[in-house]
């Protein structure tokens, strides 16, 4: 059984951050944890379907992997399917999404198949708007979009993880679809679902999908949870004074200093620095950064080379090599502790988070005194000036101050000194 | 001898706090402090006298109490002692005021009267503007009021303790005076001082009185001077690298996080949490209250269930369920480090402090980065927003912001949510 | 020999600070710095030259001083020897800046000259913009002023520590000069090069010049690099959970609470409070300053008598009695972190430094939530609103806070408190 990971997706709901499955969350990317837990779960042979925007990247991530590249991205996952069964269209296959997390169990249960195929049914407590598996027994007799609450045919939600055994009945369901339609690899489905035997492999362990930037915060959770134990590498310097409990792991090069804490679960990458006072809880932190003096850093995801010093980064999603002044404060709950909106795509969309606090890309730098309000995101390669109430979405490549106490957006001439000239900053500490 | 607790005052210029004998300082109101210290000092029958609006609520305070309600509250203090010779018309007895806190052996000195009756008076080394006993040896002849510094006929000043032996004389002096006037009671009692032996009791020991808001500041400082030794509840967890000095209560539930520290004398009451690297120093703090990361407490009363978030609480008085965004900070001292004026119904006041921070009523969240100078009020159920600098005190039930530098203050047409609901987010802490 | 230690220059660059030989670091000013330098190295016989305004008050420095006073100032340097010659016309001399620091084994070299006079010579590495130093052998024959770079004459820098044999040559070198420039010293030098056999004394160790405020920096961290192991006064009080790593002096009377670093070199000085969850490092801080709860103090000079509470007061010059609010914040970095410039006497001027904090006169109080930009200079005197954004340089006796979102600067009619007022609050604490 060959094992295909689908990347093709163009992460436009991920903005400001970019290409969603080379995110570092606790020290590795998406796609690594991906690989790792199809690895583990007994995938042997493992072949990643991107696009033309994201398959170089990936292999650079995962040096020596296989790929299939989608070419026409329009045509959505049966695309990426008809793609795959050109360059592999004898052998069984199993089809994942790059979009979900899931235990490994979840997927060892699938490769363990000997029905024509199967697809994991996820165990709901509650309603939930995906698509509910209809099933006789083990067998899955079909799939309905959204059923409404009250109307589910079972408890059972289709997650992207699907086994097919005999990939020529798949081509022939694919190539006989209303490809009008966006939903050509549902479509396929149902009629294999009809002709031939389908098993429902019931999953009821964690699952976090991954479209929209605070995702990462779950998915940091889950990842999370699974460290076991204090994984601290020889070399880490932890003063006496400083204090760690819980489960964590601790990369090589980092220091902590005196009368800081980290609670666990945390993950804290290499060369970083968790200076005096300092507090990091239930986050993850990527390389070279600083959680500085006085800073709490909890529930958020630092990439690398993120500075801070002195301020509350609170359920933020933080990108690569931005800096906090001394002072500047991530909002991450609304006065009336109701939900956060995000604004994506223009649109104010829920979050089902009522903690929830900055999304901020890369390459920015925050001024001293910033206050930014809860769900806010700030586009790459932006400035905020000192004391800037940010109270809206930010553009990239914005210059952001107050006038006269109102909000002034405009384009930003400079870009900010990158990793390398930090370095030497950090020399002359 | 049979003590009447008068609490019939309707505590309007203590706005923007409620009922002050309910207000909890030091892990109990008013209310029961002075019962408590009435107890200490013998007095074995102790009845309620309120009014409408509070005897309820005092008797909810103090299950089981005997109370006598004074109807006509215009009556003044001659009304509700007419009210309790009604209901007590022939036993002595000893009026009590609800708005002085004393040292127990003050009540105690005056229960070992002899003679028809007696007052408390209170030894002043410099001029106060109260009413000045006139004595004779030990028998008091008068009483001047506000006699202007020099004119003082003694150094004792009268403290609303009195013992009257004979209720039916004291009946009929009450029911002959000048009913057009409010001082009525003190009118009688200018009679029984001539026609009657009334002793002077002198009082050397602690006397503060509870008129404004931030006398509350002064009775914890009064009640935490009594704590001897740290007397910390057996389940509280106290980190080993948390540092508690000098007399403390802490009581059951409460958690101490690493890098606190504690500098008595300090109360902190039950479920509490003070966290990584926050100060506590001369405070009292209420039930369920999180003193936060970073987050100093100083000289200030906390109701119940505030929490604060790397914030700088500073010689304030703060209602029940206000949370604090990270950054805010209430300003305790003029850049002049002249006395801090307070608006008192409209008009400035004197609080003989030049140290004092902010009033907060109940119900209220404050944003991040908010800035409180020296002596704001802020009515309960407001919110204020990100970033606003209160310069001016805010009515109840308003939303505050910074609209173009300009403190805009308008409706707030949400509620804060309750504390069971905060209780829930603990949970997920 | 002789040594004459020129004080006469006006610091009028030093503005908003004042006299630059009498600012204290590292617990002297930096007159005491130097006679103690000069002591070191051998001179036995130390004259201070300076002017009507400042020389008294350096013979208040340094009791029983031997002075020559230069009554003209508008004659420079010229001026100073003059008046030096006309007081000591017969004995071979030495003649030293007040406004550079060096090691005292320059000094000491130049005290062993056996010819008719010699000159330090500063050895470079790059272009430096000043005197250049002609030399054939060990003799110099002439000085080249700023050559440009690649036009050097050799790679040694004339420092004005001069060692002259001949007084009586001096005198008549300096009264053949064409007095309408400026230059007079330097023209009776070059004379004196070709006339008379002047030797170079080269020089590799330290140097710093003091010119501009920001050059206080410089100097703390030359003299703070010179503290060898921890000398800490018997009587300092350091709980036990401080933590203090390198080398630091620590004066007598002074305080470290729990949970504060001192990371060396540092020098803190008397009676002073390095409070709770303090951060002091590469830091001069003068007497009776309190580096307050969860506060930074780092790469700064601090005068005597400065208060700071929950701040970051990073690469910053702070004058005497000057107060920081909780929450104000120095911005020390740019955000594209380029050089930081000053305004001085109107100028736009380059400080060399990316790191350059503010730099506050005395007597000033700063507000809550007071945010300093980079570089800027605040007059003494001066009063900063909460909330303030200091975006550009205040003048003295200024009352500044925002106005509709605008820095809205006007005269401050309140002088600051004196530190006698403030001993008095501290009792209070």
């Amino acid at each position: 059984m060959r094992t295909f990971l689908l990347l093709a997706g163009r992460s436009t709901r991920f903005w400001p951050l970019q290409e969603k499955t080379l995110f570092p969350v606790c020290g590795k990317t998406l796609l690594e944890h991906q690989i790792m837990r199809l690895s583990e779960a007994g995938c042997t042979d493992i072949v990643l379907v991107g696009g033309a925007h994201n398959i170089e990247e990936a292999c650079a991530i995962v040096p020596g992997s296989k790929t299939v590249e989608q070419e026409d991205l329009t045509l959505g996952m049966r695309g990426a399917v008809l793609s795959i069964l050109k360059a592999y269209p004898d052998d069984p296959l199993m089809i994942v999404s790059g979009n979900d997390v899931i235990e490994p169990g979840g997927y060892a249960a699938l490769l363990a198949t000997k029905s024509d195929g199967a697809l994991l049914g996820y165990h709901v407590d509650q309603y939930f708007p995906g698509g509910y598996l209809c099933v006789d027994g083990n067998r899955i007799t079909g799939i309905v979009e959204k059923p409404g609450e009250g109307n589910e045919p079972s408890d059972l939600v289709n997650i992207v993880a699907h086994v097919h055994t005999d990939p020529k009945a798949l081509l022939e369901a694919l190539s006989d679809v209303d490809a009008s339609r966006d939903d050509g690899y549902e479509q396929a489905l149902s009629k294999l679902l009809s002709s031939h035997v389908y098993d429902v492999v019931p999953y009821q362990g964690k699952w976090q999908a991954v479209k929209y930037p605070w995702h990462l915060l779950a998915v940091s959770d889950l990842l999370l949870s699974e460290i076991r134990g204090q994984n601290i590498a020889n070399d880490v310097e932890i003063h006496p004074s400083a204090v760690i409990t819980g489960d964590v792991v601790i990369e090589e090069g980092t220091k902590i200093l005196p009368h800081a804490t980290i609670v666990g679960p945390a993950y804290i990458g290499k060369r970083c620095i968790v200076a005096n006072n300092a507090l990091v809880r239930q986050a993850s932190i990527g390389d070279d950064c600083i959680a500085g003096f006085c800073t709490e850093v909890k529930g958020s995801v630092l990439h690398s080379h993120v500075w801070t010093h002195m301020n509350y980064v609170g359920d933020s999603v933080i990108g690569h090599n931005v800096s906090f002044g001394a002072g500047t404060v991530t909002g991450n709950l609304r006065l009336d502790e109701e939900e956060v909106l995000c604004v994506v795509k223009g649109e104010a969309t829920h979050t089902q988070r009522t903690k929830l606090g900055a999304i901020i890309g890369s390459h920015c730098r925050l001024g001293i005194h910033v206050s930014i309000n809860p769900g806010i995101t700030i586009g790459s390669h932006s400035f905020i000036s000192t004391q800037t109430l940010v109270s809206k979405d930010i553009p990239e490549e914005s210059f952001v101050q107050m006038k006269e106490g109102v909000l002034d957006i405009r384009a930003n001439r400079t870009k900010a000194t990158t990793p390398d000239d930090r370095e030497q900053f950090r020399k002359k500490l």
